[in-house]
């Protein structure tokens, strides 16, 4: 069933059933009341991530709280969509639209990874947290994706599990279509590795190069920047290969 | 020829010749001297988006003034990419990256188109302008997009050229895979619609859906920002119909 694209959506993290009833936290009271200018009675779709997605409509116990009442079920829970994304950091704003991006195109689980020529740090893991979640209220997704600490990519791929295939984006490569490379993967899971926006180092170019359960995709003639890659790789594997089918 | 990607680029707006001497403007001056600290005898790459790109030096006639002076054609000029990209005016500063990312995707021409639900509006075509080359400097491309002043997307359809597709991304199509509709298209120049971020309103849907050269093609099973929608659509195309072969 498609999503309702009409009704607010609110990412809930609390257990979700007929009746259930949620406090709304400061920010969310302030979205509803102040700046939504919600009513009591007012209908708005709650999810998170594991019970489905809730009709619940907006109570007002007092003047300055919010209490969120379930009422029925309207879409049952999705598995996470089984497309790994690993990425390196960027500058703190182009980051922010890249997670968000992420959640849009379907990432399951997002790794952050440490790279030589990595330029943006990670500050606040909360501050993307949050872009996931508004992201996936945005989106319509009813999974929340799987943010994860960031490790350094030499611990990701030493400890991978190889029936998974981790594709990342080569400009050095001989052609410049990905979509042979991507038919030739159908029916494996896969991760997708967007690397910083100088690049990987030889070095890391070298030992993914190496890896067998590794693929490396070109993404056309021109230079790409980090973010456009990401969107750009991750449509071509939902399309291939994910759940665009 | 791969592009070299060390070298800075620079579009310059003049001929360009074995010998060619051109005067950096003041912003070109400020960047190669003070950003840059370039000194006399460097070297950079120059096009102009008509006489293919130049390997140049760099000369210093006096203290404030660069003269650059073209040697020798690194590579041939390329024709436009035969993608024509219309988008509806965003935000200012998601229309920035838009605009950049439409020229890293290889789009040929860039037609803003201005709709029902328009929510932003094109102030500055000069800063749209500067988006495009500051672009195509950084992505590589010696063809510079034809960026064309806005029109109403009415205006757009009722003359269009009909041997050219025009593809628009639609949330109502009934399946979520593009790549079928794309594979028919195969062969035929396309064009691709973006539409605003509040969506076409249903007017423009049904006159769009009517028109025998007009395609809707899905984007998958969630809700795209406008500006993902764009590089999604565009990675697709390329690969399937476009340059990225």
């Amino acid at each position: 069933m498609r999503a309702n694209f009409r009704l607010q959506r609110l990412f809930i993290d609390a257990p979700l059933q007929a009746g259930a009833a949620i406090a709304a936290d400061p920010d969310q009271f302030n979205y509803l009341a102040n700046v939504l200018r919600m009513e009591d009675g007012a209908e708005v779709l709650l999810f998170n991530g594991r019970d489905g997605e809730w009709l619940a409509h907006v109570t007002f116990p007092t003047r300055k709280k919010i209490v969120l009442v379930a009422q029925e079920l309207t879409r049952a829970q999705t598995p996470m969509p089984d497309l790994h994304y690993l990425f390196a950091p960027l500058k703190v704003g182009r980051m922010d639209y890249m997670v968000q991006k992420a959640v849009e195109m379907g990432a399951g689980v997002m790794q952050p990874v440490m790279t030589q020529h990595v330029q943006g740090k990670i500050t606040s893991m909360e501050r993307l947290r949050a872009n996931v979640t508004e992201a996936a209220e945005q989106c319509g997704v009813i999974s929340v994706p799987d943010l994860r600490d960031p490790k350094k990519l030499r611990d990701v791929l030493d400890h991978w599990d190889p029936t998974r295939h981790l594709l990342f984006c080569d400009e050095g490569a001989e052609t410049n279509n990905p979509l042979p490379a991507l038919q030739a993967l159908k029916g494996q899971p896969v991760a997708l590795l967007i690397g910083p926006e100088g690049g990987f180092s030889e070095e890391e170019r070298q030992h993914l190069r190496s890896l067998a359960f590794v693929t490396a995709i070109p993404l056309g003639p021109r230079i790409l920047r980090a973010d456009t890659a990401a969107v750009a790789a991750m449509a071509l594997v939902q399309a291939m290969l994910g759940d665009w089918d």
